[in-house]
């Protein structure tokens, strides 16, 4: 492994998973504690190494890391106490808001800008600046989910049609499309680990082409979908006919709080819908989601799934699945590895939608064929990918 | 699909699978059923139609398959009626019993013979006449599971060996060594459904390289270990470690009462055990697998699983699984799948160990090499076969 | 017990709930079921035994009962074919419909009228005419929810207001209101199964106290709260504090579907909610119940909560139900039990809010005191009823 | 609630529970943790208050109590850190241990003697002692389940006899029985908060009552019993038949290895069993309890209950319990209550068995009635007591 520092530009880095990302890395290069989670830990084909990762970026909170994530209460006692004086010295930069896009959160830390264009310039001054500081950089996407942006829109449906809208100032872009556009724009690889739109439109995958940028997305696969995608796939195998599929979710954390915003949740639960029928070949009508916020868990998570199954002779049987995760403790190794994938694919020169890191994405961005659901062959993609 | 008659002998035929079997082949005949739970059902490279399957094979009771069949209570009343005729028509045949490995079952239907010897000939002879009525033949067992023989003894390491000590009539070998050695003898496909060691002794293995005849095995992956399969190489990809895996059964049938007896308990767990291991490249220590009988199920099973894990930080995390599952609607329509490619591979001129089968199987059967348990992997093991 | 003839008149007769109980009496009287699920049976003070009860009702739809227990599919075949004949010689009266307060079920079994007191009549009449072939009888209702009323409305205020409001045809009473009215004037006692408001209003309360007509209700507590008000309790009475409680539901039934009206379902869920309050004494602020249409379940019902409470040292725990109940199995025997009780105590002289029977309710009805809403405690009041 | 010092002498001090109890109230008399999980907090009629009460006690481990909590770990950092000054003052007693009653669990801090004389004295001048430090105490037996006993045995029909068989060194005598004898003779209560039978034998009751010493026991109601009290009497009310109860625990501290040894499990187990029995009226022959030692969860513990029911028309359902417990959180407040209880009593004047304390055991010493399992009606018991 050579050594190169990476700089990941986290977009929301002082939530639960941003900061989770910071201390791990933190605690990672103290050594005290292990690999558990980070799924490519071993894999050594030109990755950038874990201890060589700094961090930077935007949050509309001022607070330091170390504040942020106290308040978040992940780490254990002896974990923040270690990682503490590495937190501390991170403190966010102001972030591009828009309330047509994200009702609930609030927070002052607040980029002034009057244009999109304005906006675009000041963040990629940010990733400019950043730049400095490192060898490569990635941005990665962790901010709070968007209201559901239309992808099919006419403005977004070329480049040229999207700086158009940028100049016209369009209602209709929203912030994490400026994050991504200012990204592409100064050769940055971007992952967008939320369930916003943001880079998965026509315009920008033909920037992110025409720059030969690498971009991946979107809405990274924890808890329900991971475990979802994983037994989907051996149902169907084992022809066990899915006649309805009830998953609920009850999470505590600031993402649970803008989830609780209607707009906000149905962003969230359309990418949850068709994984079913794409990886079993046939519509589940009773195919349900539910998300709740519900604050005693504080980041804890916790998915209830009942799947009702009919096999031989027509007979109906049942499983559920009771999964007590930590929903930044999941997150927080997959964002570092989509970075570092990103990061990789940069440096082998492949630019544009990178298919092969389907296996992190609930709704994976692709080059313009069918989606592939399957976790199992998700991970094959990887795995070749890697392999080559 | 050709149209030729293939039999299927089923040691342990009045069993609930194999009832099951018999009357989900009638039920599809009639077309009052579909194809739900039959794997590879819509696959068509040779293979006998399910409509073209006729049954026989032997039970230590008597009873006709219609009055086996409402003992069980599988079926609904509707299914029940229209098969009824169907399983009336066939009477087991008497089976060979050695109190030695199976102390619970009884049952008057038994096999009269002094020697080893004598009982092959007769299975021979039942096999020969079955023949005589279809295309082709297959022997599945699906008796109860026998105490655990001891696979490395010295009387099992050669042909040579096994057929000395059949003639010594040796308190080793088994009743379900018997039947495999007398299917093979025949030129019969032999797949052992159940946990008993049977063929998975290097003299069967020998024998049946020795004829060019398949065999496969064994224990038919159902319920719990299906789901383990599938579940522990996703855990595996996403590098979180697992402590524990409590895994627990409760199931009221036959099967059930026999596995109250410790001797065939300690059968069946064994082959349960590896697994992890096997996909995880680590032991699990906390590895725990009870099944209990527990007669409110009936042929109902439900097993509860526990899985600890550990995850990016070390921090811990619970998995649970609660699958309501039906032990013979499971397991009939895989038997029939296996029963279906040992014919494939017979017609094919592929005799000896059928490793390709082994996503069918808790505990498959190799050439020699490592067992693959992952779910997925065997699966491709399986389609690379088929496509071929 | 003395042989006497108890009618029940069934509002929503052809209901799941409805066709089970007069399947449970016929079958009870043919003796070829116990009394399970049935609370009473045994406690001989004067009730009607259950094989002298006579059903008859209303209902949206005119199928014979017959008919309408095959579309319900909650008997057995078996079943189902013992209690035929006697289904069959039941059709339902016409119903009074309100589309402002049931939206989504259809059915042209509708009574004509033209004004509330029109209807009112025509109930009374249906009444007087089944009365006659029965000693007593007991109107019990069953129907779909309504839209939640407003029982504060000034209308319902007094029974003077409430027929002012009758005869202007006031569009803020609702059917289930007319029923209530009509078997109070023919003295004949009401039991609201539903959580529509019903009798649950001054109006009423005074109307039946003023005529000496016992009423009681509402919402049959089956189910999920039926495990709440056992469960909390008992962690109060162990000092755990329940931080949160997350219920969530899935059932496949027509009750399911009027749910998935809004109006429907907020009159549900607020029954629902009050309850811990009052048990615990404390607001529960994470107190979220869900309930979704969900089919693959038919009448099958499924709960599952998840509680947590902190304990000493103010340690975080977890309690998870799951509850695989049947709707109209756990319905029908209350219905019937409660529908025994109004006709004890209409036989005492003892009209007005019947408060002893909390223990079949949701949202007892009360003489104006505090709710009890701890399982045991109701348990505890009828007991001392009975015993009196 | 008077100033008196009560003092609490715990045999097994050092355990997770012992220490538990210790830390609770010193964090209670700093003011940082308030009285979740104490039942009879806020109850004020005479009872020692909780800042009163001081420690001792025997352990077979001679850690300081500091040293025993960090291993138990059931503390938070922060309250580990605010309680270690307190915890480090105390170090355990030498304890009276035997193998043949205790196989499992070593450790060096044992008492030397050569008869059961000798052992009682030295338990006795430890009593005496300790008492000398505080105005009232008790002795709350906390130590590991001993192999069950035979409390039928003529050794134990009498005071007698007893005593004989102290002079005699019968083997028939536990430790656990010696430490009874020894508080019982020094006029201090005795609580048995372990299966061990102990003091319930008609010998240590006869002392008892001779005496007028309070003493109860058996075997405290944390987890799974708890929740089985508590729901069992709710189905008993609805008359829904229970066809079968599966439980099993998975737990991972001290006391889950103690129990991995047959003898002790046994003894827990047969406390277990009769619950049922005694609640419903009848018995349930699918009646399972498995206990498992399980690692991963350290002191925590969690139960899964499986119910089988049969309600109206025969149909069956299923209600599944999942506790995510701790142990020495349920417990410890559980053996403070006691102890109060206890002390509460003997200034009472009323010795013997305290039957009224039936809510906080598995298997309640009686006066020689029926015993009282169902939790609510255990819990009116308490409640007349304390208000008389």
């Amino acid at each position: 492994m050579d050594k190169r520092r990476l700089g990941i530009a986290v977009i929301g880095l002082g939530g639960a998973v941003g900061t989770t990302m910071v201390a791990g890395i933190e605690l990672l290069r103290q050594g005290v504690i292990g690999t558990e989670g980070l799924p490519l830990a071993g894999t050594d084909i030109g990755f950038a190494a874990y201890e060589d990762i700094v961090f930077g970026g935007w949050d509309l909170f001022e607070a330091n890391l170390a504040k942020a994530a106290e308040n978040h209460d992940v780490l254990t006692h002896r974990q923040f106490v270690a990682a503490e004086s590495a937190l501390a010295s991170i403190t966010p930069w102001p972030a591009a808001a828009n309330k047509s896009f994200l009702a609930n959160i609030e927070g002052g830390n607040v980029l002034a800008f009057d244009t999109h264009r304005e906006a675009i310039e000041q963040i990629r001054s940010d990733i400019t600046e950043f730049k400095n500081g490192c060898d490569d950089a990635v941005v990665i996407n962790l901010a709070s989910t968007e209201r559901l942006a239309d992808a099919e829109s006419m403005a977004f449906s070329s480049l040229e049609a999207f700086e158009s809208a940028i100049e016209a100032n369009s209602p209709e872009i929203s912030p994490s499309m400026l994050y991504a556009y200012a990204a592409i724009a100064e050769g940055v690889p971007y992952g967008n680990f939320t369930p916003s739109v943001s880079a998965d439109i026509p315009a920008l995958i033909e920037f992110a082409e025409k720059r030969n940028v690498p971009v991946a997305g979107k809405d990274g696969k924890t808890g329900q979908t991971f475990i979802k995608t994983v037994l989907a796939p051996a149902l169907r195998s084992r022809a066990l006919k899915v006649e309805g599929w009830y998953s609920t979710n009850i999470l505590g954390n600031r993402d649970g709080l803008a989830l609780s915003n209607e707009d906000s949740l149905r962003s969230k639960i359309k990418t949850k819908h068709s994984v079913l029928r794409d990886i079993l070949g046939y519509e589940v009508e009773d195919h349900i989601v539910d998300i709740r916020y519900y604050r005693p868990r504080g980041d804890n998570k916790e998915a209830w799934d009942n799947i009702d199954v009919v096999g031989f002779l027509g007979m109906p049987m049942q499983i559920k699945v009771n999964f007590l995760c930590r929903d930044s403790i999941l997150a927080a190794p997959l964002a570092i590895e989509i970075a570092r994938c990103l990061d990789l694919a940069a440096r082998r020169g492949e630019g544009g939608v990178q298919e092969q890191l389907s296996v992190f994405f609930k709704s994976p961005m692709t080059k313009g064929g069918k989606v592939e659901q399957a976790f199992h062959l998700q991970e094959t993609m990887l795995e070749k990918w890697l392999g080559g």
